[in-house]
């Protein structure tokens, strides 16, 4: 038509996934949050007043990976099997891990329905604690492990 | 009126910012992913099959900070004056470094803003890049700064 | 790894529907506004200020149930078939019922779909009338049938 | 310019609050959801398979309280000072009520956002509960009272 | 640091606002459909099966008026006076006119807000219509006129 | 049961996709938005400073695609396969042309999304311009072409 080609250097692309299988496939996703000896000891005693933290991180944790297409440009919407989320402590290394762990039958894996839930779980976790102490850090966010689709089984330990 | 009440422990609570004053408030927040070689020379190189990673990444990262109130339970709903996100690459570690600074009149602060900002920027660096290879690892997400409001002035350096 | 639990007690879970199967599934929802004689009367002589009352409201009632998954924590995301909602008028009580039925293609039922358009329904009829009077009273809010699932067909008549 | 105008019977209006004062506003509602024997008891020993209602329900009710412009067509979006939410249990009656209460300093009230708070954390409480029995009822869902604003004090008790 | 900035060329901004004054700001924008005149009649005569096309599309356009936000990425979040949409009919052209006007006091104007209160109606009307003949077209979708703020006014008739 | 039946003249609803077969569909749509010669040139030589204008609008337009079902009240909840969006630019009449194509395996079509799609995009495009000049205009969103479902293929050029 004449017309001029915008320069497709760099053109953002959800992927199509028309061609591929309906299948099952999970992800499992972990991080941290490393918090002071104070609010690791308000949190498990449920002392902090902003709430119980736990339990309110982890409905935050599931309901934010609902919102995963929503907040990330280029994924799909999925009608989503399960998401799991659930917490361990380290008391250690004062830090409290967060999981999350998602399923569906669909084209397309979970990884970042899985990461988001532990994201959003993580920063939930921060703003119920922050008025105590700002000097936590959020990390070791990764994936654990995903199964199904045609890259098959994965399994990754951070460290 | 001869109720029980429901056990207050553990309420989630909103906190009451009515009596606070309207004041000027930023935060600012930082965050890592860490990467494979491969896959930070695509990214510097505008050579990722799903899109310019950066752009996508920052624009996600500034949409994402104002989707905070929705993500983050027991977080106000705030009109925010700006959100600023930006990149820096740390060749040495191989990382890519989001930035994400809020500014906000209001009667709270907004370092859930920001981190949010952070988080979404990465959670999308990820998404962009993970068919290369799923081992990334997002981490260091702490809050640099703060100003404005009761508590003042925030400095951290996580490292 | 070491590591010590969180309290499982109270674990807040997305029911995991993988295993079911994928069916028809349907359920209708019915609720109650009381409202004065006066304006009852203004709404259905379309006489309030804000606008045609029952319209606004239907409008409302169904874009509600499309938004459940992400008001109710433990709700799937489902891609529903159909929403209807409709009222009726109960002149002797001065009440009006709205209806919502919902259907889907899936593995989990959709009971909370068609609730919650008759609540957002009712609420918007509320709204759209609170200028007169506020002492209305939402009410009698059930499930009057659902089918399809593993539990099968279900019918309730509240009063 | 010679159009012909859409007839505006009925127009919806989202109320011109231009003119309006920025005041201190709050309200408070009142809603009860009418459950089994079986069913308040379990609640009330956390021993619902799907988790903590009431914490679910609490955090439900707030993150809907700040949804209430998405849900309701001619609500305004307003940046809520608190929101809180609370339940008792009326054992006589088997019922758990559930309280909002909403404040900001705005040109327009806060009786929707109450409305709505009480309103998802019931349909809460019945998603987290259907699995042992579909008959419950969500029911007196009201106003109880406001303050603020040219209408000035509200106050109604619904029995 | 000696970290390497990524290149800069093309970042992304959201206006920073904090240093404007918060004044009253208006907008107003209009857009049109064309449509074959078997849809004009059906509209007029509220014939058409999916419901009652003006009133859906006005809800539709407040309610997309408020969501501006949301879609338009660096858009700032408003609480937003009023929003006001209405149609006018073109019986010569065979066209619906869309007109959505937005009042705010704030530090930046509501153009967006109109224009996608616009889109939204237009979109809207399309919907309701397509079963009928897919070969609408929507365009002269623009800013009319704009109050308030350092730029003052604006007045545009596009033809 | 003897109440009066709310006169049922246009209401709105949800077309009942339940008994129609799941198939390959798609949608594709255009549409322009008319720009000023300086503001063409700035567009192209990425001088913008609001950013790169067709990178973020077509993020914007693949998310906006995504957000169909919220936005538009009687439209299904998709899982959508694929959304691309693209520019072109028409030198002679200084116009952007957004291209938005969408497709989903799924009960119905996917003309709304590509519109919606095409619509956020060009929406975008004149907020990152419209510090320059407010005289902008969309138009000539239309579908392009469609296939799949019961209606079969589609094909229309506007002018």
């Amino acid at each position: 038509m004449g017309f001029t080609h915008f320069d497709e250097h760099g053109n953002a692309v959800m992927v199509d996934v028309s061609g591929k299988l309906v299948t099952s496939r999970t992800a499992e996703a972990r991080g941290r949050i490393h918090v002071s000896r104070e609010i690791l000891e308000a949190v498990l005693n449920r002392n902090i007043k902003k709430g119980d933290v736990l339990t309110v991180a982890q409905v935050a944790g599931i309901m934010g990976a609902k919102k995963t297409s929503e907040l990330i440009p280029m994924c799909h919407l999925l009608t989503l099997n399960s998401v799991k989320a659930y917490f361990e402590i380290d008391e250690e290394r004062s830090d409290i891990i967060a999981h999350c762990t998602v399923s569906v039958d669909g084209k397309t894996g979970v990884e970042m329905e899985a990461l988001t839930g532990v994201s959003t779980a993580l920063l939930t976790v921060y703003d119920m604690c922050k008025a105590i102490d700002k000097k936590m850090v959020i990390g070791d966010i990764h994936l654990v492990s995903k199964s199904g689709g045609k890259s098959g089984e994965f399994y990754y330990e951070s460290q």
